[in-house]
């Protein structure tokens, strides 16, 4: 339910307005040293903070204010550089145990009251409804656990993923292709603003490049790569779609025409080319122009970046556990 | 692996030029008759074939050539009518027991030494390659678990989860919007006869609608409904691609003008409302226009849509059990 | 690795000596009311507490010390009385939410000096050496994971779901029956004293009872109900032996004579009569007699007993939500 | 629910007197040779059958009249010797393909009206109660799922994990030690032979060693080596306790004493020696003294030997996978 994965299994947990979100990882191999400094970088990127602390275009301010700040509880052990062999200025690092780590993140920023109004109330497009129709009762306090800030602990589980690939020489980069009818990347910002100007937002799509990975991944009949690629990107919240190779754009060409274009997958397993796909996030439908109060993202898909990465990410290392 | 889903887990199994495909059910609830006339009717459609026997447009004349006959093995137990209190001609009928369904559908038509080549070769744009790369040995004759031959399992399976679904008020229905460019249902024989004409073949767009789903089905987090039925979907051969609700198209609306659109789902969880997706399939490439000998479709899509009826029945069976 | 069950998934991780044990308990409905008291009473229980705080014959004063305080972390929501309808001298209540309850229990008591010896170090009988030989490094403060102390998680886990048995009409109950060759209750804490006396340890026998259990619990091939028993109860450390029914004594019964005796069960599956089993603990090995210096109990088996039911409780209500 | 293992996933399905039992195994590597003279001979061991095809003491003469014919309908693919580069007197040889390997058993010896006086009655220490109670019905043909016929399907598949094992230096061997009272193996047959004369049955214990496991196999919390084994162990039919190293009879020993006996096992983990488990089974209750008509066995921890090594193979295989 709130577990992805059975090799590398992560379990989320967390109300956007309780005392933490957070996440079990279970399964990492003991011995891998994690870099804090990726974690801390990531987390910004998903806040939609730059390099300077200021909020990329479009982005709600209340990103800035939140810490993100990972408390690592169990599963990591502090070993002195001394002991692994290191000399540098850092004195310690975090390794791996080989049992689960947990770490949360503190919900620093929780004003229940500035949502006490949604406690009678369902926001059209978002899943309030839903929720009170699924369990009867729902933490109205800010969306509970559909809020996007569950995404803040995928983003950190998947960057241990995202080390354990390196070592192994995968590299995953994904980024915003197009933005309402624009492609061209360099007017991303420009048309962001223009809809948040207006009290609007605007969908994107996002695409996602797979290098490095070795032929053979991926089961041939029901967890083919693309299947297992597609569950995890439309997890996340506001994903429209998801296609790869000739995608839903080669619907028009012959076979004669793509034979050969594989998008890196053959009968669901890699075939050693650069692995694509692509995948669309919808506007957030609760803007003021919408007449729904409170404090919203411009462009989701931006935010979306690091978390279809993340997602990637853990995705692979299930699939390669197998 | 082989499995799809953990409620009604349903296990496929069986080379296209084996002995025998089959799979096995297990989780469905004790008492459930089954319809063997629906079974018929869909493995007919899934072929290919229309009421008088005859392939449809651009269909391989392989398909006629073979029976489908399935074989129950167990799980099932025939009870009289009279037992069940119903009077009518027929004699008998078979009723789930509660226990593992397994059933078999033999390889009549199997004659591997029409793919004797192939054990040296390898097909462009089908997985021959990367099987060898991933089991270091391969079922050469005729594409062995990559063949589409496979899917008549997942349609005999997806026919008793579709008869559970009925009898629980839920409908699908697919069928295909799109091919190559034309989306006048009336013109696509035509279209797909062009292609077939020159040894070339075209891909497809099915659309698939769900009726009378109750609100709260799926889980808010990973398994979200739309993850889910992206995952059974992208499963099937030839797939490259799904999209629900506003999918890559709404990319250019903004978020008050798509306010209220939501294909059914919130969150994760269906909300009462009809749920819509669409998937797309690409053409074969293993046609004679592209150089490769032997039996083809013209069009995979027209034999994919009650494949993704059966898909998505599976789905729903299982996450309605939740 | 570290979860158990698949409808009421619990997670468990943390190591003895790091900054907290904890779990997340994934799958429990909406609007449980979790009873605090209850959960205070058994952590109590485990530790080898009574109600007076002191510790019970044979356990290492270390119990004393440790505070067992649970936070709640997320899936719970404070609900103020007057909004439950009920009207008592508390002011709140803690409600489950429907998603995954996270809780963490800190080591306070947490003194790694105490076993800086350990690291170059393996204690016999402990599992110290194979868990090096497992994952190439260990966190050797206490015994990391293999410590007693991850039992404290499986208890508050267990308590919830013993809660949710409750409002079912189950109840569960285990007590010891046997220590060292002792049958007789109350001559328990002379022989424990007598081999704490002599810086030794020994086993003990215990017996659980499940009432009220409604018929048809159980799986029929692989997931029988004695087989997901045994498998919970021996998953507690010093556990070396499950039975249920008329067990290994029942060897020398001929069939006519134990013909009637089920142990509540028939077939893998309940028969609606009360379900009993028994299991045994082995002496820990880590004595000073032994020749290990350190904290330890005299008889691990009196602690094991609040384990006991919790781990039948996790397993009951995993199996009743199938 | 009818499926063991993750890895080495294995599903049966069948009943009794249906058409055939059987079972799918996935998860097997590509490449390994079946050794179909150690199935037929496991399963003649497992019917207690000799080598010159006469029953043993106890077992009923229906066991030579079924002649457990495996066929195989997917999964392996013949490969001539010369293409192996094997010279020998076989032509061919069955090897595994690394899909899914289904196989089947028929039942010759079907004979429902034997049972039809049983469709109306429950007999008492069966499940046939049970079953009715949780399925609502229930195949009445001699016993159905709950027959211990299904076993064969498991001896099946434990057979091709064996071969893995031995591949991997790691050898599993089961014998009876006990009947009744007697521990002396030369006496079994006549104590066996006395309780047939008068119509009744006697329960036996099993022992089983495991050689050559590596250190290292087991997960140290829930997935204990001893959990994962009592787990297998205890869902054959018949069976009622499960004890490993120091076992029941270890309650009497004090800590110092017992100190450096492991059972092989150390926190859950495989320490590199020879780990011991041993399982008890009780008579059959339906024996002609106890008023039960029809075919029975005197003492079916006789056939339950072969039975034991299979659930410890698969135990084995699905936790190397690991």
């Amino acid at each position: 339910m709130n577990t992805f994965g059975d090799k590398w299994s992560f379990t989320s947990f967390g109300e956007s307005h309780g005392k933490a979100i957070g996440g079990v990882l279970d399964g990492v191999p003991a011995g891998l040293r994690i870099d804090l400094e990726m974690i801390r970088g990531e987390l910004l990127r998903r806040k939609g903070v730059t390099g300077d602390g200021l909020p990329v275009t479009g982005v709600s301010p209340r990103a800035v204010r939140e810490p993100d700040e990972v408390e690592w509880l169990s599963g990591v052990i502090e070993i002195k550089n001394y002991e692994l062999g290191i000399t540098n200025e850092r004195v310690s690092e975090l390794v791996t145990l080989g049992t689960p780590i947990a770490f949360i993140i503190r919900n620093k920023d929780a004003r229940p009251e500035d949502y006490e109004w949604l406690k009678y109330t369902y926001r059209v497009g978002h899943a309030d409804k839903v929720y009170e129709q699924k369990y009867g009762l729902r933490d109205w306090r800010g969306g509970g656990r559909a809020s996007a800030r569950e995404t803040a602990a995928r983003v950190v589980a998947g960057c241990i993923a995202k080390q354990e690939l390196q070592a192994k020489g995968i590299a995953i980069e994904a980024r915003l292709v197009q933005v309402g009818a624009e492609t061209d990347e360099t007017k991303f910002a420009e048309t962001i603003a223009a809809y948040q100007r207006e009290g609007d937002s605007i969908g994107g799509i996002i695409e996602c490049r797979i290098q490095g990975l070795p032929a053979g991944v991926g089961e041939p009949i029901f967890n083919k790569l693309q299947a297992e690629l597609a569950f995890a990107v439309m997890s996340i919240n506001a994903c429209k779609g998801f296609e790869y190779g000739t995608g839903f754009g080669g619907v028009t060409e012959s076979g004669s025409a793509i034979n050969g274009i594989s998008g890196g997958i053959a009968g669901g397993i890699s075939d050693g080319t650069e692995v694509m796909f692509r995948c669309v996030f919808k506007p957030t439908p609760s803007t003021p122009k919408a007449g729904v109060k409170g404090r919203h993202d411009a462009c989701v898909a931006t935010r979306a970046v690091p978390v279809v990465e993340a997602m990637t990410a853990l995705t692979l290392v299930n699939l390669l556990n197998c």
